[in-house]
């Protein structure tokens, strides 16, 4: 546990201008036992936080600039920092955890670099040898998530949303080889800052598709968590779609049981893995899953509908929180011996 | 053949001021072969329709006022119209067509009404019977729609747009039982009109979620249509979604092949089905199918990816054109002998 | 000042269930000092708050439901509460107000029914008499508001950026006669939540219009506030506009000055005015003021574009937060003796 | 008159690939006068124009691809088209008029390159010599574009908009000097397509603000409009906003009366200049005004609300058809005595 409340966790974020960055800082500057001591960005190098975030939170961050990677890797080498957060592509966090393997600090990673346990999966989607690092989903793994681990991998958006999706169906019950269909589609800020014709308002805004259709990273990522929380070996197929607002992602899973089911035993499975999980809301039924319940939160709300053995799971998530940020400080109060809850609770759904 | 250039059709729309009725203006008002003789809603009646319309269209509709339902009946019976288009809701298109079946006229039915025919699906869906209806989707069964018919089911927009995307791959190949599963997603005004505080744009902006979940009255005809077309028993699972978009349809099938096929095969399958079709776009891959490029027009695009036996195929169209008025124009054109394209091949899409 | 920690002042809402009383439900879970007794609506009484807010907050709120208007007026009498928050249409207010007051309780009044002083504008715009309640608009009339006082005039959306766009300037300097002309555009959640066809997604989303056009009721209410804040007897011209986003009011005021200014000297009079409020920021220029630099916060944005004479002010808010349930709860913390910024200065951006 | 009907209109578009370009691709293409021989642009150099626009009209493009600038040229050198529009930057317009000066085409150009008569004005926002080319806004100056003419300028969006709602009022009216204000919003299309940061979706989709505050090109261009059409020496000021939605112009422009008058003296006044124009519709007044009923059309609507003696003018236009391509082609159809409708009054505006 932290107990020491005169001195705070010191904390560096790299990448910190991306989507996922500014997230970071916002629940950082309001999060009690926190001293944030950088906020990298090579691009927006120099200029105040404020200008990118706004003034955010009860902390004063108005007096921070972005500084270049280079002076973040300077400081983390000095010792300023006890934490870092990886908000970077997977190759910039991969050669950050290699160079600082010996340093006193804790690393929580937002990119992919370090999910996949597969050697050809981790090459074949990243360019990266297979890691061994804490996988980051409480929910899924929270004992197994060492207090004193190095360094953490943040879960993908989707995985986070399919896996808490299917996890309690799949370790209890058993679902026809194949018939594994995910579907997702996620808001377009999961696709990062974009200076493209491509994601601009106009190209975008009346627009609906599907991407990176039989080819996404994350599929071998859900297999992967499914998988270990199962204890069973899963095929699935995972097919991810760009919807034209800002936030959020919902996935919608199917399935076909193995033996007919009654649906009370189904809800009773996912009451037993979440039912004191503060960041997860199980509804009556998938069709009441929706983006704007969830949008501005760190929660996961889930629901299913069940029609003889066939089942569709929906799950829904804020791709920047619950789907990056907000898991990755859930991770940190984990590791510091803070409330899971800190400075993630009080966040509101953005709509009224 | 529609020799006479003289004479135009006369043509009738119950049900104009839904937004497949306002289309229907908009489409008829452009077509050299037609004279709107009544364009009924008894919500709207007496407005003119110009005000929910605009000017529209190189035929003057602007002396036209909406009228009663009652007044439509009587018209239709008294011999003013040759041909009439319900954009109705299902039991209304049931009832008028009942009490005008030995009326000289045809009548084109945009409701589901009498598309289904099994007996235990038309009930569970509409509480109608089961009905013996041409089904209009030309690309498909063109030969089996006579060209003197009485009556024409109009195809759901879920229904065309699933239909075309499997139609081909389905009839040459093999895949494996229960693997298919499409997922498809609507703009709102897939829902019609409404006047409530769930359709609001506060509380559909920024939202998507599924809905009727294993319950869509368009899932039994797709299966209906996708059996008949490929001569199998096919099973698959429908689930639909709510985008925050006006317009547009795109559909995401999952099926698994028996066996291991080259891509080119199931191209060549698309190309003998497809390659002469007017209002269809065969793609290279999943990913390029997109809303913004059917929206506004009469076309389906269709694209498929491969791997291993695993496929997807997406599909879009405009829902209120492809899927509906539009669709309803090609039956119309069909039936009068009209070119099947007359009124619908100059429509461009929205986007720039 | 509110020194005794131990007991919580507690607070009911009416017309809880409408965009602004939502708010403020997400506001008052937040607050340290407030014990939230009841939230009223006639429309959702019997349903769980959690149904229509979510979980919020680090108060527990879940064991709520929204009360009947009739049980909320029966707490009141029995001295259930200390304060009152009315989010009900003008009429409803007025009514609340003068049936209880006698009651020992602080309202502060969301709706128009309080704020206008002249009595033909009143009975025009809400058919009420004209009122002399306390003008809510800490920074304009912080000093003027009693700590004592019974009821507070919650100000208007477009009044309060309007007004704290233009008062330095107006105090300051003068400007030519019926040279002031306002223009604004609001998100949708301004008109309240509406189950009509008007406020559908497909009739708004690719829509913008005026509205009210030389018929607003904030107009007078503008004139009101500057005309008290500068001291001199103004005219102006208001015009509203609707723009298809959920949340924000952006004003652009224009102005021509009866002499030659500098710049820096207006700069200066913003500076003096607004140099130590927490929730105001002044920006460089017109072109930098823009709604989601405010949009989920209290805070309002200005900035100004001096040529020759002519001078363009902007300034943004969020209509429900600084334009309604925020600045009610900045006003609640003057009168309660917390720091004024309490429960809102964490309120962070929606955009990233 | 065009009356050899045999012989079509050779016809080549610059900066075919932009917003405007690919709107003239539509348009023409369903012009019965016209052989479209290139379209040109250097960065969609080499690609079908079916990629950008869709098969599109009842003219086939398909066989077209974007070609080079220079080729361009060369091909207007050689005596390949009959007339050219310019839809690129001013700049690119200039030097393509002075180079081909001689030649034996007509340009229509859509940049604001030749539209300013005054030199410093001309200077200042386009950095190009002051210009007395034909400026071709049909509903305000028909008698007086040369039907001969080597050049047009095709007015500017905004200015198109605004000066379609002011002319009849300020022709036979007099308002107070300086009481001429002029705001406006605009869908992002008019923008251009941009690969930038400041254009994506995720920027844009939530926001709205002013921009080019006091310093917007169509300033000057407004005024000598009006000037000119009104004979009297006039001062405005403009100031542009950005909506997120993508195409559509919308104008509210305020102004005193210096006498009372009556609303009907000032509807009769636009009766008497629009009564009979194709493209106008009148309303009965501001609120009326809304984008969505010319969005995707050729239409300009218009309507004023009177108060004593201030006057809210609100006009609305499609941006990239009226404010652009589509006055583009109906200044062809003027110069190559073509129906001015030709190809323009089937458009519809896209909401149903």
């Amino acid at each position: 546990m932290h107990k020491n409340t005169q001195s705070k966790i010191r904390v560096g974020i790299l990448g910190a201008a991306g989507f996922s960055g500014v997230e970071l800082i916002h629940l950082l500057a309001n999060h009690p036992g926190v001293d944030l001591i950088f906020a990298s960005s090579d691009q927006k190098a120099g200029q105040p936080l404020s200008r990118l975030v706004g003034r955010t939170g009860s902390t004063d961050t108005s007096h921070l600039c972005f500084c270049p990677a280079i002076e973040a890797e300077n400081l983390t080498r000095s010792g300023a920092v006890d934490a870092v957060f990886l908000a970077t592509p997977a190759e910039a966090s991969a050669q950050f955890a290699r160079k600082h393997k010996e340093a006193p600090i804790r690393i929580i990673d937002l990119s992919g670099a370090h999910r996949l346990r597969d050697e050809a999966q981790a090459q074949a989607h990243y360019k990266l040898p297979a890691n061994a690092a804490a996988y980051g989903l409480p929910e899924l793994f929270r004992e197994a998530i060492p207090r004193d681990a190095k360094l953490i991998a943040n879960p993908g958006c989707y995985a986070t949303a399919a896996a808490l999706a299917l996890a309690p169906l799949l370790r209890e019950f058993s679902v026809q080889t194949q018939s594994l269909v995910i579907h997702a589609a996620s808001g377009v800020s999961g696709a990062g800052r974009k200076a493209s014709e491509e994601f601009s308002l106009t190209a975008l805004r009346d627009d609906y598709r599907a991407y990176r259709v039989l080819n996404h990273q994350h599929e071998p990522e859900i297999v992967q968590t499914l998988s270990e929380s199962s204890g069973k070996n899963l095929e699935l197929t995972f097919t991810p779609h760009l919807i034209p607002v800002t936030r959020g992602i919902l996935v919608t899973a199917h399935a076909r049981l193995e033996q007919a089911v009654q649906a009370d035993a189904i809800f009773e499975a996912y009451i037993n893995q979440y039912g004191r999980e503060p960041f997860i809301d199980l509804a009556e039924q998938a069709d009441d899953i929706r983006l704007s319940a969830v949008v501005g939160t760190n929660r996961c709300q889930i629901g299913f509908t069940l029609q003889d053995r066939r089942i569709i799971v929906c799950a829904a998530i804020d791709n920047l929180i619950k789907g990056a940020a907000g898991q990755a400080v859930q991770n940190f109060n984990l590791l510091f011996g803070f409330p899971e809850t800190e400075s993630l609770i009080t966040l509101r759904r953005y709509q009224s």
